[in-house]
């Protein structure tokens, strides 16, 4: 019942959304009366922490954890491949979520925003692990991280959007790129974008240490 | 008293965001009553529409325009300047408001809804600009745009989302780096990751022409 009850709320939230979705769909599809969905899960927000944040959370965990002593073992592209690969498919799979998230993220009073702050809070953590991996391999390469929290900023900052920017960030008039394009053109551009800086560039920079 | 209400309304939905602000506190800041609000503006929405939308909507129309016939006269580092000055410092003074849009751009119910579908769709007309100028750059400069969707999508991506994305996207326990390192940042990862693809890497990338 619970299993059941748990597939329905994730088809359900990640279809429509989380405010779109009602207690009473989420039993009708598990085939079960609603009381029987309170008597297992106490609210509608109880509901969607079981069924879409614990896998959520718990796959972070595991891509933060992959992290860990990356630095000796690793290069670049590996790092870049990671990082996009890790993040972008999950995100994009959870596209309307990740959005409600993020408007949820910045309302305190919403019934997301405790998940929201948690979830947020996750991905930074992951990210500093990136940052710091990211220095070791930089300085093993003997390229300069010029601005390491600025370069890790960007970057998650194009995966995250690309998955979700779909109706903004793409060109008019085009097909928005599937996912096999967008994550070759984003390895390449992290590459690319972090393996040709020298350090006469870097001097000529002014205001660099600001 | 237009111009006093329009000027209370922006604030009020800049600070606050569209949903935390109502008329009534417009009117108070304003200094004039509410019915006389409604006398000026039909309602909530049209206020905004005013106050918020049409300044909006103005600049991202410049903007787009200033992307006709760049192809002839300006390289690519000035096109990275354009793009990422163009849009970053104005999506991030507006943060609240895009992430509120942004939401609403995925809720056919939300009354800013109609805002957000002409506020988008207004950024990918100019995005493509930006790709058939980076067409013809990539051309003069002999250099292989190999998928210019997909690196407008991916550039753009990092730029909104640079700015919206304070907390989500970067290294945990760093202050995120304020607008001229991100400015910086970026430019650099779009010159680079645009300028150093060779005939031979595109060549042994399989799956290209997809």
């Amino acid at each position: 019942m619970r299993t059941r009850l748990l597939k329905a709320s994730y088809e359900l939230f990640t279809e429509r959304g989380y405010r779109a979705t009602t207690t009473k769909e989420i039993a009708a599809r598990a085939g079960v009366a609603e009381p029987t969905l309170f008597r297992h899960f106490g609210s509608k927000v109880d509901v969607f922490e079981a069924a879409v944040l614990e896998p959520l959370k718990a796959y972070l965990a595991r891509w933060s954890r992959s992290w860990v002593d990356v630095s000796g073992r690793v290069g670049l592209a590996e790092m870049a491949t990671q990082l996009v690969e890790g993040l972008y498919p999950v995100i994009r799979r959870d596209r309307n979520l990740f959005i409600e998230l993020m408007a949820a993220r910045n309302d305190p009073l919403s019934d997301l925003y405790p998940a929201a702050v948690e979830i947020s809070g996750q991905l930074r953590d992951g990210l500093r692990m990136v940052h710091d991996a990211g220095f070791a391999v930089t300085d093993r390469y003997g390229l300069w991280g010029e601005d390491m929290p600025a370069t890790i900023g960007a970057v998650a900052s194009m995966v995250i959007g690309a998955a979700l920017f779909d109706d903004w960030a793409y060109p008019a008039g085009k097909r928005v790129p599937g996912r096999e394009r967008m994550i070759r053109e984003m390895s390449t551009l992290i590459i690319d974008g972090t393996t040709h800086r020298s350090p006469r560039s870097n001097e000529s920079k002014p205001g660099n240490t600001r």
